[in-house]
């Protein structure tokens, strides 16, 4: 097992979830943000030291970390040294826009996290990818050690493809039971009552073919009923999503 | 305890899981369908008399439970003896439909049903109204006794919200987590690997507020995975779902 002493780069909800991990069994030297109180923030809970210059990275690291948004990311990847192995945690982000360095590779846990809300990591699918078989064997390692996780190798191609799906199903159907909150909030409804119905849902078109457990008013061809929740919903966007997303349901095309 | 004598008219999805637990403590008499081969089916499993002529119902019966689709509530609900105490299951469905029967009421189980699921129906809020108190406390008793499950009294405009919300978070997920499976089939990946991401999606989503909860490229202002997400998808109804959504979470409309 390796003695890791690792450099953050990033203090936003992936890099703190990793961070508070890592602590267990590692030591993490510095974090890195582009705002020092966010740095400073996430080097409290982990005892490192925070940095807003990149200059400044701790050299003692065998492995850096890059946790920031993906529109971020040349930029700071440019300012690396490019002899620490350096991990990064994107969805969409392709490995050849790394080649530089002596070791790198993706390290992409698929999961949502949001900064205090508690994660198992162990039951975190972290998608791997590296060119170096070597470097991918420790990453496959590293995975398993600290954090108790399974990791999936996966292309930077397919990589993406399930980040699209990852953000379709999740990050929507989250705005969607936002948007099922809201209706509920004007009624002085307790949304909560919906809280079976979508678990049941989710574990469904997962024990099943979700085609199949397709139910609503839209598969059932209810157009009376359809026409009166249209009638209903308040903003031209909400209509528009209802409309596009029934359609797609009945087939309707 | 009353000893309920009950006809089923419907045999789909609600009426098969109702039915499978009211023989446990109930006597289900006929069940009708439209399609006698329907109704064949689930009386094999009810010990029931299959009818698909409403002028068969067996008289004897002290509750008429009405679970068919609401396009065609109006037509089936003209045909039934008024004198009978009836239950209708519609989410959006009014009261005043249903006012010359004696006794009349909503129950409408607030859950996903499909037919070789098993649903534990104790889980499940039930929804009901009666103009008439005593014939709601009957409604309330019945829920409870027989399917050990807590009422939830709601007017016919309430309910329709929440019929509406629940479409809105539990249909519509559904088929955006068919895409998500769509979109890895393609790619020959196994969508089994979104499973713990959707579930602590969903379990996030209601343990904090979800505006607070939503995570993704839409809420980081990440444009250019956006972009490319959007090139990704081969539809246009699928472009136009994930621009709307996209807008919605990002406030951009």
């Amino acid at each position: 097992m390796t003695d890791y002493k690792i450099n953050l780069i990033g203090a936003g909800n992936v890099a703190t979830h990793l961070g508070m991990k890592l602590i267990s069994s590692c030591q993490v030297l510095t974090v890195f943000s582009n705002k020092i109180i966010n740095a400073q923030k996430l080097s409290d809970k982990l005892g490192s030291k925070p940095i807003d210059d990149l200059s400044n990275l701790n050299k003692d690291a065998n492995l850096n970390i890059v946790a920031i948004k993906d529109s971020a990311l040349p930029a700071i990847i440019d300012l690396l040294p490019k002899e620490i192995p350096t991990l990064i945690t994107a969805g969409t982000f392709e490995l050849k826009q790394i080649i530089e360095f002596e070791n790198s590779g993706i390290l992409y846990p698929l999961q949502t996290f949001t900064k205090d809300r508690p994660i198992d990591l162990s039951t975190v699918p972290f998608l791997i990818e590296s060119k170096k078989s070597i470097f991918e064997n420790e990453i496959i390692n590293f995975v398993s050690e600290v954090f108790k996780a399974k990791s999936y190798k996966v292309s930077s191609e397919k990589r993406k493809f399930i980040h699209l799906s990852a953000v379709i199903s999740c990050n929507f159907s989250n705005r969607l039971i936002s948007e099922a909150k809201n209706i509920l909030d004007k009624e002085n409804l307790d949304y909560q009552i919906l809280r079976p119905l979508i678990l049941e849902t989710v574990n469904k078109a997962f024990d099943m073919d979700p085609v199949l457990a397709q139910t609503g008013p839209a598969v059932r061809g209810d157009d009376n009923i359809i026409i009166q929740h249209l009638a209903m919903l308040d903003t031209n966007e909400m209509k528009e999503v209802y409309g596009l997303i029934t359609n797609l349901i009945s087939g309707r095309h």
